[in-house]
């Protein structure tokens, strides 16, 4: 299963794996650079070719349940399941988290919660397997979460696509009666 | 190699393969859908979980050559190898094909090019081993291109990531005396 998910940054560079362009030139690979003019040094380039420049994508994520805390655990889970798949992340440790809100309001809980999660996982690879909200204090838009899970390791998790951060593009909290909906924009 | 190369509507499915959520619930999948509230039928979709919605994303080509027409050349072969490796691509047959711009000059040139190349690949699934430009009028600003290659087939071609659509966004041309850049960015 790993092989057929991507990376989207290997991807590229498989893609145009060939050494040379098609009229015997070499091909040089800048990929996720940001765009200059030149791109590279004219000096050190081949005479003819091509490059691929400034790769962006996002996905938005849209969760839901009855209670808004279940339903910001759904996004959670949205979000690492996008980076691998969860089926295959055992128990071995649990950390407890906080987030809180900056100011405005359960948008920015939002942002923050998975904000929390996402930069744990940058900083120590952990991915969860369980996702508890301990305390969801709507007043003082302050989150307590204990995720249970293990470190990511490419041998054992196949490998999907790393979400780069949480924006707050066009992030939208519904709260109905008995249903909650929630949608967050991620840059991958 | 095939495997190593992602497409990138399966790779998201292929991600979220799991049949249930971590909460046991369904989880079910929405891509590249409008986004719509509610995204699903709410008297259908299960009572808690997530899907992923509007994945957008693009990438710059960048090509140079000291001609502009190899420039413009090297671009088309920038999208054609973003979609499979052109070392896998036999010559069967050659076809030509007419470009004309729709009025603003050398971008418009540029972008009706890459256009009428990808139409063709859209439309007949042909891919070019080798693309010559037998008429680059710069004063009619219309183009004759002759591309020689083969069907596209799973099979022997492996499968990059898609170019959808080509865009004007940013489209650039920089003519120098001795070099030509061309950038375009186009949706994936």
């Amino acid at each position: 299963m790993s092989e057929s998910i991507p990376d989207n940054f290997e991807s590229e560079l498989e893609v145009n794996s060939g050494e040379n362009g098609l009229d015997g030139s070499e091909i040089s690979f800048v990929i996720g650079q940001s765009v200059e003019l030149p791109t590279m040094d004219e000096s050190k380039r081949p005479i003819i070719g091509y490059e691929y420049v400034d790769h962006t994508a996002d996905i938005q994520l849209h969760a839901w349940a009855p209670k808004l805390q279940d339903a910001f655990i759904q996004c959670a889970y949205a979000m690492f399941a996008y980076m691998t798949d969860l089926d295959t992340v055992d128990i071995a440790s649990s950390v407890e988290l906080q987030a809180e809100a900056t100011g405005d309001g359960l948008d920015s809980l939002l942002y923050h919660f998975l904000d929390e999660l996402l930069f744990h996982f940058s900083a120590e690879y952990f991915v969860p397997k369980t996702i508890e909200i301990t305390k969801f204090d709507r007043e003082a838009l302050k989150i307590d979460v204990t995720i249970s899970g293990e470190d990511f390791e490419l041998s054992k998790h196949p490998q999907g696509t790393e979400v780069k951060a949480i924006t707050y593009s066009n992030l939208q909290i519904h709260e109905k009666e008995n249903m909650c909906d929630v949608f967050v924009i991620v840059d991958i």
